[in-house]
């Protein structure tokens, strides 16, 4: 065991994991700072323990300026009482909170982004160090894993719950059951190309049930993208046998795959985007989906983005204002 | 006349407003600044213009983060051809450049918010040397003018047109004659309480007719919401006798009235919102719009913001999380 | 009237002053920016009051980073009852909300100092819209003005209430007696030279009777010097006739005078300062009073601060890197 | 050895500290930036030498916004003559100086807290630059060293002198002795819980004897302050056999202990603090020790923080605002 | 008379402008701001006088980023004696200090540019108050006023002095005899078109020889361009008879006029330029003077920047990287 | 092979190296950050390739303020056709795109110093990203590497070509020769005493043909300077056999040697800089090459920074405002 496994978090969390009932309460992360010499970083977390049974944590607030997950898990929080379910659930809605408090995708503190942070560090910076707490405490004492994303300040996403292809063929299938439970309007299988550094990779690796989403976007939720994350969330919790009374709220899905890096659409001028297609919509290859003003004069034709090949517009930039280099849109394949 | 009114403008036209054609060029602003002592601010805008008749003065980006009026307008001025038209059309679809180009509703060079700067100064600062320049030179040469809104960044609204109520009863109807060609699918008749300072005011308090927008919000634009503006400013010079060929395309809208104050809801809290009603929904007098989580703990019940009075959600806060004094809902009214 | 007085503030309240009771609220300032379109600037105010009597307008952080003052309001508004009083007590225990919960001096929004911004504009700046309205609508309804200051982060003083020397002496003899009833450790008589846009000269011009302290420093406050304040507030509401019960805490208080400019003793050098003598301690002109080590190197003898005459230090620079032209000492003279 | 070990340090100094004779110099640790591509961070030194004899290495401005260690070092620097002592002091006022220059407990360059940085490295940032070179270079070749701190701009300390529990008794002890010989109003004995990346771990590591303090703090010293830390070095230098003629000017000193985690309170809420007991008082488990106001409205109860024991006030948070997590207060006890 | 004309400038000085001898002192700016609540702005002068005889002014610094005059002033200040002169010098070298210290032409305050702030204000922004100290104290004690201007970091310049053409033609023949004497390289005749604002405006509307400079420019000088600049204030002192030994350094000068706004050259376009002619060569009409590269993109012809008409190349953009609207290039014309 | 080279470059090309014919197109290295969850850097670069022949890699901007080499490549680019060589030409005008589109020696991202982080990481970050992918990607289908450097912002250079002396003796001839041929007024033999993280370095070890530049300074290029660059390239690509027509257009170039650290003279003092020598001059030891003055005062003598042995003056530091610790002087010897 190296030095770095053995040298414990300087996180300390003033609930206890082990105890029944409900818990109010927050990690403590010592940083010391020049507008506090022995400041904290807090990030709230509740924690609802009745007996023995499984161990769902659930998690928002990965990235900062993602809100249907934070908005589900207080309500949840607040809500959920020791005798509603059987087992544990570890709620977490903000799990990056410097970056949520922010309102920003990545930690103000140190710029990190906390899905590309793991397995994290505890002598690494802030975000290093939260992930380092989830990678070695948290995820090991959960069997199933609800992680919220949506599109944040800067991209818009259909409604989707999703789960990654794995090796293991039985945790896959778990995983795409609780895809399915979950209910979203649109659900969809990822392979990863790129997983290095992922909360996902993390408790996959560890063999853990793991689902995510991504359930609109542009740094904002509206009550019906809130309510597929209230509903989902509780749907999943039905079927992990640990919300013990109620029914999954079965709703239909449409099933999406996003397979190669041909889906991707790259601006290449700067300038303002005129989206032609909206989400949902579906387009042929070689039609324009987008047209990209460039701003500093008139009377000049715009670029045209257009489709590398036939799809449905899963995923677009938000802000109309683009750089080169910038993704403007993401195109699936209903399977 | 004072020493103000004689002062000329520093700002000039690569464009000859008097000259038949299509002419694109720019308005030039000189500014002295540390990283560039003989620097400028370029406005970019297109005339065009076929003999005699009415001239339609067009504008986007009065704030820099609202852009399905620059989208129109950048691609009205592309094709607007001159023998398309009688008269005179005057676009500029930036009218606050460096906000626009900086994606912020205000100046990044001042602060200035345009559309509380008017009449402006030719000595003052950016922003109000732009608003003398529309005050003393671009609104005196028009009949019709339509400034394109939308939410920007922090606020979100449901498509409409809008015009005011104003002393002069003739220019009143004109104007809401002009709302009704543009066919968003909802029209406002608006009654500013402070209308001190508006590009609104200016153009009105020198008779011209003036209709303005609200077309989406967040800071990004929808091929629907685009195509509404781009419709909309086609229909306006059709019914304005400015754009020969062609019919108005007629639409469905509904009017609305956005009364008094009380159609305003504020948040006493800062926090998480999770929106209970999305725009275009009716709600009832106590009825709850949002709920505004604490985010620094879990466990605590949200703060609820409730209806003053029964209307329909014609407006609501963007970005999730909120601080004390943010404007969370506006109602309005069916007339 | 000019057209600047006849137009309204655009702060309201969420109070009514005229209603007996207890009422928590706000006043809401209107503050429209690039994060948050229709935001507001809130600051919090307490109004009790019970039948007729005289009414105190008692006020801190018009300085943002001076706590005795907040810290005592805060406390006095909670707990102050209807019946405890006759008449009225208004309570505005940070007057530059957006400098107080910055923690600092002048506003982070405009950089304005409040205390010079008298007497305010309703179209200016946030902080001169603050102004005015204390200008018209606060301070014209109070008889009795207590304004709290202390050093602020840059600062240290003695712990002491003062009143100006003004042209009407009963205006002034009750002023006096009011900073007796305080019963800070030390009491001071000032002189303005430049008093222009202050809160004082505000209020001193309308005939109200004003007082005002200086309580410590350094962006801090202790038990002690906030118990000063606690006292003192109720000391004087006492004295005024509007707290019923109880009597006023006398307490020695020594006077001083700060009669002119060679009191104030400025650093002609940067550097590091080391104090030869701390606060309260008397000093013979010629003594020095602090040692200013040059930082880029060592061994180099300090540039000396000499007392400009015999006196107290009731005064000084608090953080211990200073500039040129930076105030680091402030002497006055026993009364 | 490793290629770390060996690859030289960057930093070059204009003194030789094998001469006898007092020299003043700089450590010069070059810094391509963009506002100089070839430029250098300077840290000035004194070397004072006279032949054979221990070296003490004196130190402030490792956290740069404390200020009794510079000053009580700049004026030893220029004060101290070579025929005072036999062996040599090794002056450094401000170890980290990029900070010390902007006043801030870290660098602001690299926001390198320089006592977190050890061993640090000779590729790293600046500051593990900084504290590479006192790795390899300069703690080496000291036999006692004195390192100043006090509270800095966000804690209040009571002024103590302070040394560790270390495993070499012998070490312990004779650090002990130099703790009492140094004759602060208080004397703490210190178990750090995680020292890793400490100048005081690194130097103990080696065999040092070391001494530390806390001598006041909120970033600025007093006549008083100052004045314990000067009498304190000549003193450690005297007891050291280093200084040859005066005598240790004995003081009484009350000797504290930090025993455990439970001495450290944290704000649960933010706010502004009204202290209830000042630095230096006994308060009793249960106590409460300050308050924390909301600022957002008035009204409300303070937070309560109170005593998880008996003990003494020895730190204190320092800035009256505070969030969640600072430290608000430090309780020690009594030997 | 005006209350703002009556009301004293708050800067004092240290020195006696009417005493024999020479004097280095400041000018002492009170300055409240968050970092230091009773700070200052100090400005350097130094005053020389040796019984009657004209006054002149000599001030450098006015944009802060331009270096000949004040290197040459700083050099004048320490040199000059009494009894070199009959009469009076008084020497600025960085009038405005902020900006100076900066390195910025605008003051980091508050971007005043203090040439464009005459006649300044008492009350007003910090560079305000330094015009308004120009304005009503220094300026009405001289008779001759030369102040050093350079391109800055922005702009470079063929090395000038020159003056206006003003209505009182004994005064413009004054200046005109000064810019003679001054012997730079070239010498211009030039005709503000816009001088609101200026110091030069302020200047000669109260009668006063004015003449100026630009030596070079790119935020830095030459040994070159600084030895035009220390022979220049020799030779303008000795003519104006005040400097009493010694005799003007007679240089060949070419005369050359700026005479209309076709001299300036204007980026249309933001990218990489490529000068195709130097400061001093002769260009002709039509002729290219300099390339813009877009520098997104390899493979595109770059814009063109051609010569409106012939003339000299006197004055360029330094900065390689412009934004549109910036001034490429200045064509004069030999006289 | 280690994990870390296996890992495959996040960089992609939109150009095939291998193919005939001229092809414009980018580097596009995925960049997430807050204002682009799925954003990237992009790199303009040109590949010219006509059969079999040599391949020559051609860089500039490896500092961002550095633009004579920018200019000759851009205009290389978009003139170089397929049939004009024999071989390959990969053309990069702005290696660090980040610091280059900036005008930063640094990239504004990361702060990276491009030419001190070879040899890169995949995973780095962004500017170890480009430095792996030109380690892992281009140097290695490279024979001759060109790489174009200038003073930058903030010093001033001699126009010279240089090449360093390398252990391997024929591949230090023919950089050597490539130097000859480039034809700068001035060649330099350059010994690197820290060559680490350096781009040259990365490239000598894998045994190319490396030859740099310094071409002037000061973030600014004149068209002198321009065409010393762009002849130079082409006689490079003359010289290595890739161009095919045309002869090298030789031109006196005199030898300097930088042989060790006495070369570089650095300010011990803040101030500003007067020059007394220029660039290319002869100085003797002992001369005054520059003067430094206080600028908070006058009447001080300043700083003098004196040859520490005969030279010419090669570099000078070019901002006029100076630090301790900046590289004021560099003199090399006449071979």
């Amino acid at each position: 065991m190296s030095a770095v496994e053995t040298r414990p978090s300087p996180i300390t969390a003033t609930v206890d994991f082990t105890a029944d009932g409900v818990q109010h309460g927050h990690l403590r992360l010592p940083y010391s700072r020049d507008d506090s010499a022995w400041g904290s970083v807090i990030i709230p977390l509740t924690v609802v323990k009745n007996g023995e049974g499984p161990t769902a944590l659930l998690t928002g607030g990965n990235h900062g300026d993602e809100y249907e997950g934070p908005i589900a898990l207080f309500d949840l929080a607040r809500s959920l009482k020791q005798h509603d379910i059987s087992g544990r659930v570890i709620i977490v809605p903000a799990m990056n909170y410097p970056a949520f408090s922010a309102g920003t995708r990545t930690s103000p503190i140190d710029k990190g982004n906390l899905n590309r942070s793991f397995p994290g560090a505890p002598d690494g910076t802030v975000t290093q160090k939260i992930a380092d707490y989830f990678q070695r405490v948290l995820l090991p004492i959960a069997d199933v894993v609800l992680d919220f994303h949506s599109g944040g300040k800067t991209l818009d996403f259909l409604p989707f719950c999703a789960a990654h292809l794995v090796h293991n063929k039985v945790q896959e299938a778990r995983s795409f059951d609780l895809v399915k439970a979950f209910g979203a309007p649109w659900s969809v299988k990822m392979l990863e190309i790129d997983a290095v550094g992922m909360y996902d990779t993390a408790a996959e690796e560890m063999g853990k049930v793991f689902i995510t989403t991504e359930l609109g976007g542009g740094g904002t939720a509206t009550a019906l993208s809130a309510s597929i994350a209230k509903r989902g969330v509780r749907n999943v919790l039905l079927a992990a046998g640990i919300l013990k009374s109620g029914t999954v709220e079965v709703r239909d899905t449409k099933w999406l795959d996003m397979s190669d890096s041909t889906c991707f659409h790259f601006a290449s001028e700067a300038g303002l985007v005129e989206p032609l297609v909206d989400l949902g919509a579906s387009v042929r290859r070689g039609e324009t989906i987008a047209s990209i003003f460039p701003i500093g004069q008139t009377g000049v034709p715009p670029a045209e983005v257009r489709a590398q090949q036939d799809g449905i517009l899963i995923a677009r930039h938000f802000p109309s204002i683009v750089k080169p280099g910038d993704c403007i849109a993401v195109l699936a394949f209903e399977l």
